[in-house]
C-alpha cells in the first residue's frame, strides 16, 4: 500500500519514549527513520521484557517503540561522528531527539547550527519543561511522572479520597510524541509552502496542561480545585465503574430517559422518581449514596450477565478489561490492533499496532526493529557514499560499530 | 505570524470532545474550521462551568475546546441543510465527525457519497469502535470512560490494591482527537502528491490500546498481566509519591549512584548498602518496605523543603501540583500557556493554549469561540454567494439560525 509520509528521511537522535513515540508514528505512515544510537545502544534496550535471550537486541519494549525503524551507531562525541551527522543533516528532511535541552548545543548541534546545515529541516526537540523557559528550568531531569505530578494530571487521577495516582502509562511522553509528529506534519506542509524548515520546542509538561479538559476551566472560572473521583464523572451518574460478582463494569447513562430504563432492568423501579435521584443533577449530587445502592444491585450478577443485559438496552457499558484480555478481544483481533512482528533473533513479538487507519495510507508495522547498528553500514555506504576502506576505518577509531 | 494551515478548510461536524479536540488543533494552526451545529447547539454547550450567565453562549467548557473556530447552524434533517452541506464539500479539504458510525450513512452522508461529491477530500470520522468493525459494535454507545474501561487503560491506572480508576481527564476522547489531527495532516501531505482524499477510520478504543507502552509486551512476552501501582513505577525505585508533612512529592532515583545521593540527603546512608535495597532491582522488589521505610523521612518536611534540598542535587522530583497551583505556576505563566480569550458575552475566559510551539508557526489562540450560529449567514453569503433573500428563506424554513 502507497505510504502517506514515503520519501521522508527523518534522522532520529532519541532515546527510550517521547522521541521514539513520535518517529515510530512518522515510520509507521512510512517515513525512513534512522535511528542513531550511541554505541551502548538506546536505553530502551536494557527495558525488560526480553524475548530469546537478554541483551540490547532482545528487548521486547524497544521493539514495540521501534519497529519499521532504521539502527546507525555513531558516537557523537567523536569529531568523525558529528561530520557524518552534519552529512545526514543535509540530506534529511526531519531532525527528532529528547535530550535536556542543554546537551544538543554541547554537541554543537544547536538550532541555529542546524538550520545553517540546513535551512529546510525540522528540527522537533521533546523534553520534560522546553527549550525556551526559566533557566532553572533548562537542565533539570523529568521523567514521566514528573510531567504527571506537575501539570496537575496526577491531582486529578485517583481514588476519591486517597493518594494522587499516576496514569498506568507513560502519557507524558506519549502526548508529547503526539504532539511532535504534529508539529512535524504541520511545518511539512508549512515547507511545501514556504521551503523553510523550523524549530519544534515540545514540552512534556505544556502537552499533559494541554490535555487538562474541563479542569482548567472548573478552577480559572467556577473556582473550584478540581480532585480524584475514583472512577467517576464530576457532573453526570451513573457514570463509573460499579462492582460485580466477579470483577467489575463500568455503566454510563447519559439522560434521565437511560436512567429509567436501567432502574427497570436491575428491577429498582422506585429510584426512577425517587426524590434523592430523579434528575442527573441530584443523582451526581447524591454520587455516593447512589453507588452503594447500586453496588448492592450489580454485585448479584457478573460481569458477563450484566453485559448482556446493558447491551440489549443500548445502555453504554463496558468490563474493566485487563491487559490479557483486551489482548485476546475479539473486536481488536478484529481491528488487527495486535501485530505480529518477525524480529530476527527473537521470534515474533506480538506489539500494538498503528490506530492510524487512513483508507489509501494507514500507518503499518511493516518491518522489524533493528539490531543495534544493523544500518550503519546500509547508510554510509548507500546515502552518504563512504567507500569500504572508509567505514573499516570508521569502525577502527569506534566512530561507528564494527 | 504565519499558520501552517492557512488556507485549509474544515468542515467540522462534531460536537463535545474527540472531533472538537481535533478541529481545535487543526484551528490553533490556523486551519479555517467552520463548526456546523444542529439548531440547539453542540451538546457541549450545555456543560458547565459558565460565565456570564447560563446559556449556550456562557459555557467555558465549551470555549476552551471551540476557540479559533467559526459556527453555523444548518439542520441537516432538512433537505435544504443536506444541499447546503454538499456545497460546503465541494470547496473544504477535510470534513471531520464524531457521530456513531452509522449517523453519516443515515444522513446521506457516508465516505462514498463524500468522494463522490469532492474525492480530494479528506473525511475524519471518530468513533468509540470505528466504522470498520463486527457488527455488534458498530452502533454502541461509547462515552470516554467506556474506551477507558475496555481498551484495558483502567486496569493498569488507580491505587495498587483498591479499585481501578479513571484517567481524570477524558484521554480516551483525546488522544483519539490527537491521533485524527496526525492522520488528516498525513493526508494532506498525501493529497498534495497524488491530488487524492481519504477516509480515516480512528477509534477511541484503537487509540487507547496503541498507548498502553509496556503493558502489552509484559503481556504478551512475558506473560505477566500488568496491574495499577498506585503512583509507582513497575521496575524502577524510588519512583513514586510521597507523603510529605503537608502534601506530597514525586521523586524518581534512575540508578544507584543518584540512590546513593538520596540517602546522603535523607540522613539515611544506611540504606546505601542495606542488602535489601542496594541495588535498583532489589529495591524494586522490596518497593513496599522501602516505601514504608522512606515516608517516614519524607512526612519530616513540607513538599516546597524537600524540593529545595533535591533540586540542588539534581535529583528529578516534582511536587503533585493541583490545578490551582498550575494555572499559577510562574513556568506555565513563562510559556503562555494559560491564555485569556476575550469571549463576547462572557467577559475574559482562561483556557490552556496550544503546546505546538513551532518557531515559524505556532499553534496559537487568535480569536474566541463563536456564538451559536454566529457564522452562518457570513458563510452562506461569502463561500456558497446565497442572497440575502435566500438566507431570510432558509432562516424562515428552520434550516438555518434567524
Amino acid at each position: 500500500m502507497a505510504r502517506a509520509l514515503q520519501g521522508i528521511r527523518v534522522i532520529d537522535l532519541s532515546h527510550v519514549l517521547a522521541g521514539p513515540t513520535a518517529t515510530m508514528i512518522l515510520a509507521d505512515l512510512g517515513a525512513e527513520v534512522i535511528h542513531i544510537e550511541p554505541p551502548q545502544g538506546d536505553d530502551a534496550r536494557e527495558f525488560g521484557p526480553y524475548a530469546g535471550g537478554v541483551d540490547k537486541n532482545h528487548s521486547a519494549y524497544f521493539v514495540s517503540l521501534n519497529r519499521n525503524k532504521k539502527s546507525m551507531v555513531l558516537n557523537l562525541k567523536h569529531e568523525r561522528g558529528k561530520e557524518i551527522l552534519r552529512e545526514l543533516i543535509k540530506i534529511s528532511d526531519v531532525i527528532v531527539e529528547n535530550f535536556r535541552p542543554t546537551t544538543m548545543q554541547e554537541l554543537g548541534f544547536g538550532w541555529e547550527k542546524i538550520r545553517e546545515i540546513n535551512p529546510a529541516i525540522i528540527y522537533a526537540s521533546i523534553s520534560g519543561f522546553g527549550h525556551d523557559a526559566p533557566p532553572e528550568y533548562a537542565s533539570r531531569p523529568a521523567y514521566d511522572i514528573v510531567a504527571q505530578a506537575y501539570s496537575g494530571l496526577m491531582s486529578i487521577t485517583g481514588p476519591e479520597d486517597g493518594a494522587p495516582c499516576r496514569v498506568g502509562s507513560s502519557v507524558g511522553d506519549i502526548f508529547a510524541g503526539h504532539q511532535a509528529v504534529i508539529g512535524i506534519l504541520a511545518a511539512l506542509l508549512h515547507r511545501a509552502r514556504t521551503g523553510r524548515g523550523q524549530f519544534y520546542d515540545g514540552s512534556m509538561v505544556d502537552g499533559l496542561f494541554s490535555v487538562l479538559e474541563n479542569a482548567v476551566v472548573q478552577y480559572t472560572v467556577a473556582h473550584r480545585i478540581p480532585r480524584p473521583l475514583g472512577s467517576a464523572h464530576p457532573s453526570v451518574a451513573p457514570f463509573q465503574s460499579y462492582r460485580t460478582k466477579d470483577g467489575w463494569i463500568v455503566i454510563a447513562l447519559g439522560n434521565d430517559r437511560l436512567w429509567a430504563r436501567f432502574c427497570s432492568l436491575i428491577g429498582r423501579g422506585d429510584l426512577i422518581k425517587h426524590p434523592r435521584f430523579k434528575t442527573n443533577m441530584l443523582r451526581a449530587k447524591n454520587r455516593k449514596l447512589l453507588t452503594q445502592i447500586l453496588e448492592s444491585e450489580t454485585v448479584k450478577r457478573t460481569t458477563r450477565s450484566w453485559a448482556k443485559m446493558l447491551e440489549r438496552e443500548s445502555i453504554a457499558y463496558s468490563p474493566i478489561n485487563n491487559i490479557k484480555q483486551i489482548c485476546a478481544d475479539p473486536y481488536i483481533r478484529y481491528r488487527k490492533m495486535l501485530v505480529e512482528v518477525d524480529q530476527p533473533q527473537m521470534g515474533k513479538v506480538k506489539v500494538a499496532g498503528s490506530p492510524l487507519r487512513l483508507s489509501e495510507t494507514p500507518g503499518e508495522v511493516y518491518a522489524p526493529a533493528p539490531l543495534l547498528g544493523e544500518h550503519t553500514k546500509q547508510i554510509l555506504r548507500d546515502l552518504l557514499k563512504y567507500s569500504d576502506a572508509e567505514i573499516a576505518e570508521l569502525a577502527q577509531a569506534g566512530v561507528i560499530n564494527g
